[in-house]
């Protein structure tokens, strides 16, 4: 800064701001966003690292699908065609979800994303005593091949993308997925998608974990090797910040643990014997959008030129598609107020915004309904127009990066890059993320910020509108969609059909195999995919990873 | 740019862009903003012609609520307050508008505007035959200080300010407010609010004008001359793109049009014998926000820039106060669809926040349902939760100007302050806003532009969900609002019956020293507020005038 340049800031801070603040003071004495970074009051040419100059540019920003990715990893972004719309669903049978598919694919959604249920997740059967009261309650319950072909009927498999939230039994689903393509004619080379397949972050916030770490690790690893060769345009994993962020971690938090949480993915592969390149440009991630703005487009572009440095440094990483980070991006559950639940489409508009302007891949907009229950067919529509709107009409799609140069974006750009990088070198100090996990590390650092959180809302310092801000005396009914209560013994009595109707011997002898490579070093796929063509259930092909895996709880 | 630099991005546009446009083009063969600017793919360091180094950002930037204004027109703007949360309502009977105000303080409303029904704004009484249809119908029907006192009962005049959209008649309906301000005991001195006043934009859009320029332009420097004395916190004048643009016009002419009319507007006062630092400082800006996220931003941010240089170099303001534009923001009515109408929440919410990017003083937000009717109660209510979930929950308040920056909001500033003043040129060289007028040179451009709008909309380059991509075959049935239908007949006898009860002989004596003033170059105001304090009509006050000025209809 020159001196004349000195000196017209201080003229203005002494003849224009403090006369201002003595007259009146600003709203709070500090602000911060959630993630406790600094908001100062006027960001200018003078906070700017990298974004100023040519040079800089050149290093810190670079240009898009280029390194260091700052700016997006398409060439021409939403020039060429706007992020795909993925709306997250899944409820009661693969029928009535089927249904939903074909109703908002026939609405514009351009890709599926399924929701299983809680006994799917957790690799139990609709019959089995602990699924009671969960089967379709949360997402859809598959337990054969016979419940994925009614889920998928008259869906082109060769066209559409299919995201699948399933973790610990994701090999499975994945495997029906195939299954049910091939006897649609579709071959398994052509098919795009992703699942979920991030147990990390199970240990950590979400739960659905079944095996130690080591098995898990196995059959994470299994499956990169196996969509490597077989399904190439699948997305094996989906590393996530998402259910990080929904327990109560800060953005950074959720940028640095999910990154952590991948190293260890990206290192076990590569201890798997698996070349750096050959996998690393179908991982994928999967962010929260939150409510503060500018945060979260730092975020997403942070991320990106993170994991480009961290690919190409760390790891060696020679192809450009290795170090660019494509994600998925869900609004926030836990932003969404029960209290004056209309207000929730302006949330769900301004986060859909965010991540639009950070670059998303794809996104799923939440339903206003959502913190009430599973969304009616009319509030998933309106959350899907939401994108729409977004698209067509705010003409923020037509050019790369709007917030490029952005003084305060640029300058949280690189602090949230920075704080992300020293939260990863912590993990990394404890052992890594497996180990940091079994201390506890990640859970708690999450459980401290949702505690300062909750106190900043408790005293109001974070106003929420209907919550501790305009609250209404009176709540407004709401008709809130229910699942059907028969689910449970249709499934259960479809599931004993199956069993009943197929060969069992041939089930016997595709889990027996399956038994058998588990106890060595076998590909597991490939027998997994023969299992579930034999109408093994979800059920039976976790039991036999039991047997060899063992099962997890917390603590040990 | 270094030879590394442009290396650089020549081996990009080799290596990357190029095979990706081969491979896939983009959506459009050509990028534009609604305004006809050329949306680049990529803007960068090398589009910033002022924001990229210290010593051109302070000359094209600067510091908030310093010259040129760029930033923001207050110290720490939104940090210290923010902006004013003031909704638009008017409808039936001043004690059904009264009711509706409170209602939208108790939710939290920060400030107050009244819609006035046509026959107000026309300057005819309610049983005048023309009013017929028309009373209460658009807004709030008021012909006498009776009415305002209903209007205003029960609201603390010092605490609140009070935006008041009424143009030809603005005399008459500020002199009453002032009346029954004192009625209250409220000094005129402490009044805060605004009178729309803008009667050349009546002219080219909105049309609800009586007298010829001349009339007109007498009655606005009076009010200037007045509020400067009498009532120094009442901005006399809200000189108003809002109109041009719902006509039709582009962003970049909603700002040139409405500059040309202020140009007028000060060099009338000028004429007139104020100084201009005595009246530029209370002169107030109406703006409205359109969909396209950035340009809107741009435009406002191009305005103060404008503004502030326009003062400073061409009429020698010497007041910092006199080169601020300070602005009230509408949401855009026209953007909302009739089809899907629960889709305008998210458009409104986009605009408003674009609005507040721009760093506006107030803002009303549009309901989802005012493209079939006035708005519900409900509808208004979601309409200022919109701007509470903005101020509190996204964070953008908490930073000033948080695009500045941003390669292609700097760009566009850039560019839009360019073609606003070439537009202002071109008016200029009519002869001036008033002359420009009679030539109907605003009203072909909006016309013009209007027309290649629809055309783009027909031609589907324009998309609209719900209107030319997403419709919906069948209609969902809304509950809207409707007048009560004895509106009229009530309010008629309501003004023949303050008529019978006023004294008659005081009023007459007011309206003909209101006649007798006008006639020479007398102040009038003084004389307008005896009038209403006397009961005289707003038909009456208006029929003073008439005798006098005369009238006007289109092409003279």
């Amino acid at each position: 800064m020159s001196d004349e340049s000195r000196d017209a800031r201080r003229d203005w801070e002494q003849a224009v701001l403090e006369p201002a603040l003595a007259k009146r003071a600003e709203r709070q004495t500090r602000f911060t966003t959630p993630s406790g970074l600094e908001v100062e009051r006027l960001y200018g040419p003078w906070d700017q690292a990298g974004a100023g100059d040519q040079a800089s540019y050149d290093e810190t920003l670079g240009y898009p699908a280029s390194y260091p990715f700052t700016r997006g990893v398409q060439p021409t972004m939403y020039r060429g065609r706007y992020w795909t719309m993925r709306q997250y669903a899944g409820f009661g049978s693969a029928s009535e979800t089927n249904e939903r598919f074909r109703y908002l694919l026939e609405k514009g959604q351009t890709g599926l994303s399924v929701a299983f249920d809680l006994p799917t997740q957790m690799g139990l059967d609709p019959d089995h005593p602990m699924s009671l009261g969960e089967v379709g309650r949360v997402g859809v319950s598959i337990s054969t091949m016979a419940d994925m072909e009614a889920l998928l009927a008259g869906i082109p498999l060769d066209r559409v993308s299919t995201s699948m939230t399933i973790n610990s039994t994701a090999p499975i689903l994945l495997a029906m997925y195939i299954a049910v393509a091939e006897k649609q004619g579709v071959d398994r080379s052509v098919l795009r998608g992703t699942v979920q397949n991030d147990v990390l972050k199970e240990y950590i916030a979400r739960g659905t974990y079944i095996f130690p770490p080591a098995g898990s690790m196995r059959l994470i690893t299994d499956l990169f090797a196996f969509t490597a060769r077989e399904v190439p345009k699948w997305n094996p994993i989906s590393i996530s910040g998402y259910h990080l962020r929904e327990a109560g971690s800060t953005a950074v938090e959720e940028l640095g643990i999910m990154m952590a949480n991948a190293v260890a993915y990206v290192e076990a592969a590569m201890a798997a014997g698996l070349d750096v390149d050959a996998f690393a440009g179908n991982l994928s991630f999967f962010f929260s959008c939150h409510n503060n703005f500018l945060e979260e487009i730092a975020k997403f572009r942070a991320a990106r030129r993170l994991w480009a440095r961290l690919m190409k440094e760390r790891f060696g990483a020679k192809q450009a598609r290795s170090m660019m980070l494509r994600f998925h991006t869900q609004t926030s559950g836990v932003t969404l107020t029960a209290q004056q639940p209309e207000n929730n489409v302006m949330r769900v508009a301004y986060q859909a915004m965010a991540a639009a302007f950070g670059g998303t891949q794809s996104l799923h907009t939440n339903s206003w309904d959502e913190a009430l229950a599973l969304p009616t067919q009319a509030s998933a529509l309106n959350a899907l127009r939401t994108q729409q709107v977004l698209a067509h009409e705010t003409g923020i799609a037509d050019t790369i990066d709007p917030f490029a140069g952005s003084y305060v974006v640029e300058a949280w750009t690189d602090r949230i890059e920075e704080q992300a990088v020293a939260l990863m070198k912590k993990i990394e100090e404890a052992g890594g993320a497996v180990a940091a996990i079994e201390k506890q590390l990640p859970q708690q650092l999450i459980a401290d910020s949702s505690y300062r959180y909750q106190l900043e809302v408790e005293h109001g310092e974070r106003k929420i509108v209907g919550v501790n801000t305009q609250q209404e005396s009176k709540a407004v009914a709401i008709d809130v969609f229910k699942v059907d209560p028969e689910t449970s013994a249709r499934q259960s009595a479809a599931v004993k059909d199956v069993r009943a109707r197929r060969d069992g011997a041939a089930t016997q002898r595709a889990l027996d195999a399956l038994t058998e490579a588990a106890r060595g070093d076998a590909a597991l796929m490939p027998l997994i995919v023969d299992a579930v063509k034999a109408y093994a259930s979800v059920g039976e092909i976790s039991d036999a990873f039991r047997g060899v895996f063992g099962t997890y709880s917390e603590g040990g």
